[in-house]
């Protein structure tokens, strides 16, 4: 005795999108043949709305449903310096906070040598060429803090310092609100390294 | 700065869905966005086809492309046992399992008073309607050993004993495979109830 096949089907496509584990996708797969045909309805819309409306920026490679995006063709911004981060979604959580007026580039992930992940794989080149015709003069790293986003951080500091522009890496130390007590070692060794003079 | 509207709708349409949180629909409409469009296209079609293909058995409410299901259509089973469970899914696991060659009843859920889940949420009526017209002589309760598949267990026996008919319910005790060292103590205790002479 097998699921029914069209079942089956739905579970192996949620399956395949990140972070569903086989037992998630046969709750959700379940969940949708009987949930109201509305419910139904605007999942699939919504799907497909975002697939035809949202565009990827061709200048920072942001999603937004214009291009350039609304960062990019935001005048006031100091289009010196430039803001590298992994993910679109990094990019919203940045230009939320007040302090930092540049512009941005979304490289689409992180180095990951252990997973095969290398500089051809996410926007490295465009991100030199982006530092080139745009007369880049300061580069803020601000890629996770996690082993992949480090890698990363590292191999573009080397590949690009030798270009003569300024490059840093977003501080360490313990998040606002951290309580020291459980903070791990390697984050209260940088949080000493990073102090300063109040 | 906001998320992009498209995107927004697209969290907000899984957020709906059973165990999907804030981020994990952000995780998954981020995904869809980037994705290849032939993946995208295999999910909407996946669930367009479950939606369209899958039926519910109107004698047992069991899920699949026929009504009556084929548990139901198989003719060699035992059409006076009838096995309760919470799902569709349930179902599936007994089906492969040898010992039983009775017929099923899906209740679609268990009686949750906390949730206000009570006997006219789930399939009670249905499940009496079918004992009188298909004299069945045996009902086993095989809803989960959880709070609220006990408490269905419980309620169901109490109204379908005053009948005439045999109501069991499926053995508690320890798992196989399992470890005593691990086990809670009501499992142990009832593994001790359930003790079998060898």
């Amino acid at each position: 005795m097998h699921r029914p096949e069209p079942i089956e089907k739905m579970i192996e496509s949620f399956r395949r999108l990140p972070g569903v584990g086989p037992k998630m996708a046969e709750r959700l797969s379940y969940h949708i043949v009987k949930a109201p045909v509305e419910e139904v309805q605007k999942l699939l819309e919504s799907i497909r709305h975002a697939r035809e409306l949202i565009l990827m920026c061709q200048r920072c490679y942001n999603l937004s449903e214009q291009d350039p995006c609304p960062v990019c063709e935001d005048r006031s911004r100091d289009n010196a310096a430039l803001c590298v981060v992994e993910t679109p979604q990094d990019l919203l959580a940045f230009a939320n906070v007040k302090g930092y007026d540049g512009l941005y580039f979304v490289l689409g992930g992180a180095l990951s040598p252990l997973d095969g992940v290398g500089p051809g794989d996410i926007r490295v080149e465009q991100l030199l060429n982006r530092i080139k015709k745009d007369k880049i003069t300061e580069l803020i790293l601000a890629t996770n803090t996690n082993a992949n986003g480090e890698t990363t951080a590292l191999y573009l500091a080397e590949n690009i310092k030798p270009l003569g522009i300024k490059v840093t890496r977003i501080g360490y130390g313990l998040p606002m609100g951290g309580d020291i007590e459980y903070a791990d070692e390697i984050t209260l060794s940088r949080a000493l390294e990073g102090r300063r003079e109040m």
